[in-house]
């Protein structure tokens, strides 16, 4: 993968020295970090706030494959899947702790260019890399991020207070990462099978995107605040809408209707779907990988949000007895499954 | 490792399964845990003190061999490795996140057993385990623990505050981790070569629970605290006495003197290391993992701690230009070494 370029072996630096090396330029930005990397614990101040904590782990062969990732979108994605967490819970993500386990396939500026990827996406979400950990790996790449963040007590947003009447709202569109998925894995079989064909992404640029690279949606939480509306629950999409929505639903002890020609579905994503005989409404229900954020909303502020081209709202919260269902473009009512749920038409 | 056991595969339970199952009997105990695990990100109040953050990345083959780890040991170390950062920043640990990469070999008995440990090291420290991560690994056990705790500002200890003048102290003893381990990788070899030859560990108690079943230092937090004396700087132990005490010259700008025959040995570290022809004082400087803390004192502070049994004063910081010295018993004055060091006789 690094074959024509420089190769500095890991080793040559040491754990001390590669922590240095990659912390050496990171600038403290957000007034909570009173002390970054560089000391036992990194020493934050929130002043009263409430703080909010993740955790994610991704591993090599399980999350990702490197085979189509490049480092610096790795790394990129790693830090927005976990400010996602922070997001959903209606809060402002301030820092980061980065561990990583290298193996020594890896060379030193296979590392940066992972370690950039996480930078330009703090950047761009105004987040500290506040600390973390390295250490070789025998077994291949492993990434371990924990995110920090705060809210004030009455705006965060919890899975389990949706209240019956409430409608669920979802951001953005569903289903992309997961066909951008289906096709990356088609190139690398192709690529496989003959090392001579080039991958054919063109014109894919957005679901391939919506899978490399995707976007926690920070600019939701601040536009629902700016609209003065506080969700009644949140979650995130990352395993797919139809697990996120049960989620919802069990932890607040209600029921629901979701209904299919609601779901928000971006042209590109439907049609690369049909090229793959899948279904595009199965897609966004269970592929998951989208980051966008599923909240519930009082009735009253429907006025607040219709107009919002970035918001969709896809069903209503029920009573616990009448189930968690979708109706289908046909008006067929399904109960909503997590798993396996492939097809109901 | 689990032949003779019952095995229940994790696949059955999936991912979400495996979290509520492990965390359905977590009892939260620290009024700072406002939301633990169950929702996108934990919910933390500190009500205005400082916050500390800290992470470790723990991986087979590298920080654990199963082949002499008993899974429970692994978990209760696991935590202890964690909070011991936080204790180095003169804090107390209050939550922890806690991520599992389970290989497929691994039975949900075997899961049980880790996370029992961390239960248990989690009660004896009043730390609630506030959230976390699991997935299937392809590669072996991948542990990432994130420890949080707290801090009045005043109270913080860093690295980079010692002054000279200051004493170095230490708790405990030291090398006992790292000749522990020594027996143990002899022992595995012996098993490896004839399998019908049991582990000899007898009156071996001592050492090699220091390796496998460490004990992070809260005690030796409060106990300063009880004896007014706030540490000028401070740091863990985790790689060995010679690369600390250089962490914490290094970043204070100092220099120092080590008088070796004040390294607080156990006999039994002492007799061991004698045994397999190493260094006892090497094995102290060098050897890691014993989690005592180092920390600096104004030398006014010398009545408040000099008759207390479990700290013991090593040397004294000096000027940056006298160097960082470490005096032999027999009065030879060595440059100290963080690797490579491995005899000055």
């Amino acid at each position: 993968m690094f074959e024509n370029k420089e190769r500095t072996d890991i080793s040559k630096l040491g754990e001390f020295g590669l922590i240095d090396h990659l912390t050496k330029n990171i600038t403290l930005t957000n007034p909570s970090t009173i002390k970054g990397a560089g000391d036992d614990a990194a020493v934050l101040d929130f002043e009263g706030k409430k703080v909010l904590i993740s955790t994610d782990l991704l591993l090599e062969g399980i999350h990702f494959d490197l085979a189509y990732t490049p480092l610096k979108h790795l790394g990129y994605k790693a830090i927005q899947v976990n400010l996602s967490d922070i997001y959903a819970m209606n809060g402002i993500a301030t820092q980061v702790t980065v561990s990583l386990g290298l193996s020594s396939k890896f060379p030193l500026e296979a590392v940066e260019e992972l370690y950039e990827g996480m930078l330009i996406a703090c950047k761009k979400y105004n987040v500290d890399i506040a600390g973390g950990d390295t250490s070789s790996s025998k077994q291949g790449l492993v990434i371990s991020v924990t995110s920090i963040g705060y809210a004030d007590e009455q705006d965060i947003c919890y899975r389990n207070t949706a209240e019956e009447g409430d409608l669920i709202c979802v951001s953005g569109d569903l289903g992309g990462a997961y066909v951008g998925l289906q096709l990356l894995e088609r190139e690398k079989n192709i690529f496989l099978e003959n090392p001579q064909i080039q991958p054919d992404l063109e014109g894919k640029d957005y679901i391939v995107e919506r899978q490399l690279k995707p976007e926690a949606r920070r600019d939701i939480v601040l536009l629902l605040k700016s609209l003065g509306v506080k969700p009644t629950s949140m979650i995130d999409v990352s395993d797919g809408l139809s697990s996120e929505v049960i989620h919802i639903c069990t932890q607040s002890e209600k029921g629901c209707n979701l209904y299919e020609e609601k779901i928000p579905l971006d042209p590109m994503t439907y049609e690369t779907a049909r090229e793959f005989n899948l279904d595009p409404t199965v897609c966004a229900l269970s592929g998951g990988e989208d980051y966008e954020l599923l909240f519930t909303i009082r009735q009253s502020d429907y006025d607040k949000i219709k107009n919002d081209p970035d918001i969709s709202i896809i069903g209503n919260i029920t009573e616990k007895a009448a189930g968690m269902n979708i109706i289908s473009k046909s008006g067929i009512v399904h109960p909503l499954k997590a798993q396996g749920w492939n097809s109901f038409k």
